[in-house]
C-alpha cells in the first residue's frame, strides 16, 4: 500500500480550513466516524466549532498558527474555496491536504477553470478571458448576444457579476467590477440547471450521486430537487463530466460540478465547487453515506460508500429572515429541518436548510 | 402558552448530564437543529465532548460545578439513569429538567419500577422485593421457577444479576450481590424480546417508532431488527405499553419499554431506559426524525416529529474488540458504521454500531 493510499484511522483528527457550515456538516459526518475535527477559521464562534474537538482562532495567513495546526492533525481539508490556496499550499508541505491546492486554485479562477473544462472534454458556454479594457470589447465582439461579465476570483452566491444586454457598454462594466481579471461567458438559455456531486478517493475510485435540479433566486441556490427532470443520456452526460473533472484535477473528497441543460439537451458545465456543495445537502436525508461523510471517507482514505439513494428529495435553502419559519417547518412530517447554528441573520446569508424526503422514485 | 410548554430557541445551549455515547448522539441531533450542547462528565475526554460546544470534567457530586452548570444552560437532560438522580433534583431546583427526575428514580430503582408498571397497568413477570435472606426464601417460595435475582440498582448490561435454577441457594446468591436491596423476578420462556422508543413532548403528546426486535449476548443489546416480526396485536400492545409508562411519568423526552414477547402472545415489560436507547439507534439511519432528534425536540419544547420509517434496518453492536472489523463493514454497502469516539476498546464496551437499511416493508 502507498503512502497516499493509507488509511487516516477513526479516532485521528482531521483539519477543517473554514468554519461555516460545510465544515459543520463536514464535522458532523466525521463524528460518526469516530473522528475528531480540528477547525481553523478567522470568525468568532464559527458554527463549525461548535461541533469540533478543537477550534484554532486565526487569520489564513498567519502562517505560525497554520503551521501549529499542521502539526496536531492527520489530513487537511477545506470547506470552501475562495481565499485559502495559499494556505492550502503551505499546510501542503507539512501534512496531507485533500484535495490537493492544485484543485483548488484551478477552481477559483474562472478562466482557469473553463481552460480545464476544455481540456478534459467538459463542454462550456462560449468564454474569453477580460484582462483590460481592449480585451473587454475584443471579447464582447466575439460574443455578442446575451452575456455576463464576471471577476476571476472570489465571486460566489452571485456577487462580482454584470448582465450585459446587447448594446451594454463592456469597457464599462469591467471598469465597475474594478478593473480585475475577468472573463466574458455567453448566457445560456437554459430549460434547467443540475449539478453532480461526486466523490474521488485516494485510490482513483469515484462515486457519484444522482444528477440533482437546481433553482436560484438573485444568484443564490434557492432548491434542489434529487433526482433531476432530465433525460436518462442527459443525466449520464452530466454524471460523465462531473467525474471527468475529477479524474482531471486527480481529485481526492467531494466536489459539485454545476451545469445547464440546454433546451437541446447539451451539458454545458458552468462552475466546479471543489468541496461539499449546497445542493448535495439532499443527501444527508436521501442516502445512507451523505456527501459530507463521502468527503470524510475520501480525505481519510476509506473506501467511498455507496452513493445511492434510498429516497428522493427536495432541498430547500433558508436564506437570511427565512429562518423565521422554522416554527412551522419543524412541525412538518416528512421535513428535516437544518439550522446551521448561526446567530446573526443578515440578508442573503444561508441560515439554513430543509429537506422534504419522499419515498424513492416518487420524484421521477 | 404556559411557561412548561414555551420553546427553548435553537441557538439555545442544551445541557446534557453524562458524556458517553448517547450524549454524544444527542449532541449531533441538538446540532443539526442548531442548538449549542455542555456536556458535564467527570470522564477526560467524554465521547460528547468533542462534538459539543462545551465540556465540564466534573463529578455528579459536586454541586457548585451543577450550580454553574445550570446557569449556563437552558434545559437539562440526561443519558443515563443510575447515578444522576441527586443531581437531577438539584439541578431541576435552577432549571428544567427534561425528563423529571421522578421519572429517573422511577426507572432506577426495579422494584420501584415494576411497582409503576403494575399501577399503570402493562404485565410484567412476577416479582418480588428481596431486602435480606428471610425475604429472599420467601420471594423464591413464591417464584419458584427459573428466576434471577438483580440488585435494585445500579445493574446494567448484565451487572449485578444471578440466575437461579431450581435447587440453588437463593440467600447466597442476595450476600454474592452484595446484601443490597434487590428483586426476585421470575424468568421468561419469551418468544422473542422487543422495544418500543416512545417520545412524549411537553404537551403530552406521543409519537412512537415501530416495535424493534432484541437480541441480546451476554446480557448486552446485540442485534435489534425493526420492524419486529410480531403480529400486529402484539405490536400494538407493546406500543401501548410504552406510552402508558411515558404518560404515567409526566415523562417529556425518548424513553424505551423493554418487554418480553411470550410464547403465547403475551407483552411483558421489563425494563424502563429513560433516555434515548442501544434499540433506537437503527432510527438515525431508518427514519428522517431520529430517537435523538425527538429527544431534543422534547426538551426544547419543539413538536415532535414523524417517527414513520422510510428503511427497514438491522442494528449491530460493535463491543469490544468487533471495532476491528471497521475496514470491512465501511467497505459495506447499505451499512451506515457509527463510531463513538471511544479511544480505548475494553471487552464489553460498546465502541459503535452498524445499521444495515433495506427498502421498507423488506424485512416484514
Amino acid at each position: 500500500m502507498s503512502a497516499a493510499s493509507a488509511i487516516i484511522a477513526p479516532g485521528s483528527t482531521i483539519g477543517i480550513l473554514g468554519g461555516g457550515q460545510l465544515g459543520r456538516m463536514t464535522a458532523l459526518a466525521a463524528a460518526v466516524l469516530g473522528y475528531r475535527c480540528h477547525i481553523f477559521a478567522p470568525d468568532l464562534d464559527p458554527p463549525a466549532g461548535q461541533v469540533a474537538a478543537t477550534t484554532t482562532r486565526a487569520a489564513y495567513d498567519d502562517f505560525d498558527a497554520l503551521a501549529r495546526f499542521a502539526d496536531s492533525v492527520s489530513v487537511v481539508t477545506f470547506e470552501f474555496e475562495n481565499v485559502a490556496v495559499a494556505a492550502a499550499e503551505f499546510l501542503a508541505g507539512r501534512v496531507p491536504v485533500r484535495p490537493n491546492s492544485g484543485a483548488l486554485a484551478t477552481a477559483s479562477d474562472r478562466l482557469r477553470e473553463k481552460r480545464f473544462l476544455d481540456r478534459v472534454g467538459v463542454a462550456t458556454t462560449a468564454y474569453a478571458g477580460v484582462a483590460g479594457a481592449a480585451e473587454a470589447v475584443a471579447a464582447r465582439a466575439a460574443i455578442p448576444g446575451p452575456a455576463i461579465l464576471k471577476t476571476n476570483r472570489e465571486g460566489y452566491d452571485g456577487k462580482g457579476q454584470i448582465r450585459l444586454a446587447p448594446g451594454d457598454d463592456v469597457a464599462a462594466a469591467w471598469r465597475r467590477l474594478g478593473t480585475v481579471d475577468a472573463i466574458l461567458e455567453a448566457m445560456v438559455d437554459f430549460a434547467c440547471e443540475v449539478s453532480v456531486v461526486v466523490a474521488r478517493g485516494v485510490d482513483g475510485g469515484v462515486a457519484s450521486y444522482v444528477p440533482a435540479e437546481n433553482t436560484h433566486v438573485d444568484g443564490i441556490l434557492a432548491t434542489t430537487r434529487a433526482p433531476a427532470r432530465i433525460a436518462p443520456a442527459v443525466a449520464a452526460e452530466a454524471t460523465r463530466a462531473a467525474r471527468a473533472v475529477a479524474d482531471g484535477l486527480d481529485y481526492v473528497g467531494v466536489l459539485a460540478l454545476e451545469m445547464f441543460v440546454t433546451r437541446d439537451g447539451r451539458v454545458l458545465a458552468n462552475e466546479i465547487a471543489p468541496r461539499p456543495h449546497n445542493s448535495g445537502h439532499w443527501t444527508i436525508d436521501g442516502c445512507i453515506v451523505s456527501q459530507f461523510e463521502q468527503h470524510v471517507r475520501a480525505v481519510c482514505g476509506l473506501p467511498l460508500g455507496d452513493p445511492e439513494r434510498h429516497s428522493d428529495a427536495i432541498m430547500e435553502n433558508l436564506i437570511g429572515d427565512q429562518i423565521e419559519r422554522f416554527p412551522a417547518l419543524v412541525r412538518e412530517p416528512e421535513t428535516r429541518v437544518h439550522l446551521y447554528g448561526k446567530t446573526a441573520v443578515r440578508a442573503g446569508r444561508k441560515m439554513g436548510h430543509v429537506t422534504r424526503v419522499f419515498a424513492r422514485g416518487s420524484l421521477g
